[in-house]
């Protein structure tokens, strides 16, 4: 391989690779609904929606062997990928597709568990296992296709109006606290059930597929928390008011993390928690807590300042909020 | 880790592994019309057909760096998928979700000529690069899906009828010749144009999607070769005569590969020619020559016999054949 230039993929990053692409492949289809930017690239067909959606777990670098099980392992890349359905709004999750890197040592009784896990997964949201590819690699690769089909228009992450609320569901932190937990201690140590129910919520999250299809009607744009609240929020505004002290933070979160200005970091930073991230109008705010009881509202989005950016406040002061989040490379 | 099993995939081999994955998904969606054991998935959408196909290619495995060029990678990646479209018949490659896995130090410059050689096979082919994502990884890895359109009725693998002739577009062998060609000799031989043009066979090999279209209206059944020709008359047919002396073999084949055993070996056992294997009712074969003019027809399906398989003559004469092809794990 000949290289002139020696600039690494940890020299430009993630976002310098991400704008590598785009100048690349600008180019968009005639029935093309979503796109690159979106949870899913959605195209019509014959008055269906069709949206897809693709993942890659790789070991060590998502998951480690030991700090979770196989079983789980399979229900969370079935559901990292629902989720990114449910961010599209009221779409049925309905084929998937498992491409599998596998190391020739791998454990028969592993692979077994993987797919029991996959399939548990499929069966509770009605997936059709509906093909994939095996090959053999160093590392366990699993590598998601999720293809939805909906009826609806699907909710994008751009469509925010000045004023609409900034909606949220259930609890962040959670996730990153839990891999925060096993990086510290390991798996040695015995887990309080504080700590115990921090982890699970990062081995086994759960996509709010329920929860998008209830609320999807009254949207303005949604997208889910996979690299972290704060990301999230960049996603959908460029300019909203957020208010630090409105995110909700589970009650296991606050005994595990003593220090609030910790809670917090966990709650932006954090990544993996897999809740929805949504605007609504504010006159539809009623309905959708009525809806789905687990929603919060923590800020709007405000055009009215000279700048255009995301504030952060705490008590009604405005704070400074520097990214701490995860680095892909 | 707990195992009680100490199988492990290399003692199970590939056969056996689909097996286990089989017993768990035996399911069919109500919309499915093509499913595990096609080379796409199809659904029905509103009168239309989404195929779908996955494929992953990882470093060292499907690929060396040294061996081939990241231009030519990225449009084997895409080549080798749309293959899998053109099996299907009639339908139109349309998204593409590119999935990498990239260790931190890679060059950028690979990167970019990766994704030309991508854009370049997709441009040719007027698909729309749909989205994808990127994580990190010790080796390369390359996971494709492809979304066909099609508005025909989709050519499975099974649908052979008793008497059909076999039919194979192009020549077979060239790209199983040229891989042995780079472990033998590596890349530091200075190589014939012959040696080069097999070389090129296995580093760039071409999708025959024009070809299908052309011909999918009176096909029985299809399938590509990217396995080897033995394996794919298999996946078509359990009762077949196949004529080894009219399988097509490149006249660079041979004059490489001197001994026409081993040209004849190469040909059925030699994966990644990616050229359509096919069934068609005997009246239509001289249409098919005509529209396709490197068409060959190697055999028939033969369902008079006692016993059950694909037999293979030379000259007339039946031959023991055995299978030696590649061994996924």
């Amino acid at each position: 391989m000949k290289v002139k230039n020696t600039k690494t993929l940890a020299y430009i990053g993630e976002f310098g690779f991400i704008d590598i692409i785009k100048k690349r492949f600008s180019k968009t289809g005639k029935n093309a609904i979503s796109g690159i930017g979106d949870d899913c690239f959605c195209f019509k067909s014959g008055g269906q929606n069709i949206c897809i959606t693709k993942d890659m777990l790789v070991q060590d670098v998502h998951f480690k062997i030991g700090w979770t099980t196989p079983y789980e392992l399979g229900q969370k890349a079935v559901e990292v990928n629902v989720s990114d359905i449910a961010s599209m709004g009221r779409v049925k999750p309905e084929y998937i597709f498992i491409g599998l890197g596998l190391p020739s040592d791998i454990p028969i009784e592993f692979v077994k568990k993987l797919y029991s896990g996959i399939k548990k997964s499929c069966d509770k949201y009605g997936i059709l296992i509906s093909g994939g590819d095996t090959v053999k690699s160093d590392k366990i690769i699993i590598s998601v296709t999720l293809v939805g089909v909906g009826n609806q228009n699907v909710i994008k992450r751009s469509g925010s109006k000045n004023g609409d609320l900034i909606g949220v569901t259930n609890t962040f932190g959670d996730a990153g606290a839990g891999v925060d937990i096993l990086y510290k201690y390991g798996t040695k140590r015995r887990f309080s059930p504080d700590e115990k129910y921090l982890i699970k919520k990062q081995s086994l999250p759960k996509a709010r597929l329920k929860e998008a299809n209830k609320i999807s009607n009254y949207l303005t744009s949604m997208t889910d928390a996979s690299d972290g609240l704060y990301i999230s929020i960049g996603l959908l505004t460029k300019s909203a008011d957020i208010f630090l002290d409105k995110i909700p933070v589970s009650k296991q979160l606050k005994k595990v993390v003593k220090d609030e200005k910790r809670q917090i970091d966990y709650a932006l930073f954090g990544a993996e928690d897999y809740e929805l991230v949504f605007t609504v109008p504010r006159s539809k705010a009623k309905l959708l807590k009525k809806l789905v009881p687990e929603i919060s509202f923590i800020g709007k989005i405000n055009n009215s300042g000279k700048d255009c950016k995301v504030r952060y406040f705490y008590n009604g002061k405005e704070q400074k909020t520097v990214y701490s989040g995860y680095k892909h490379f």
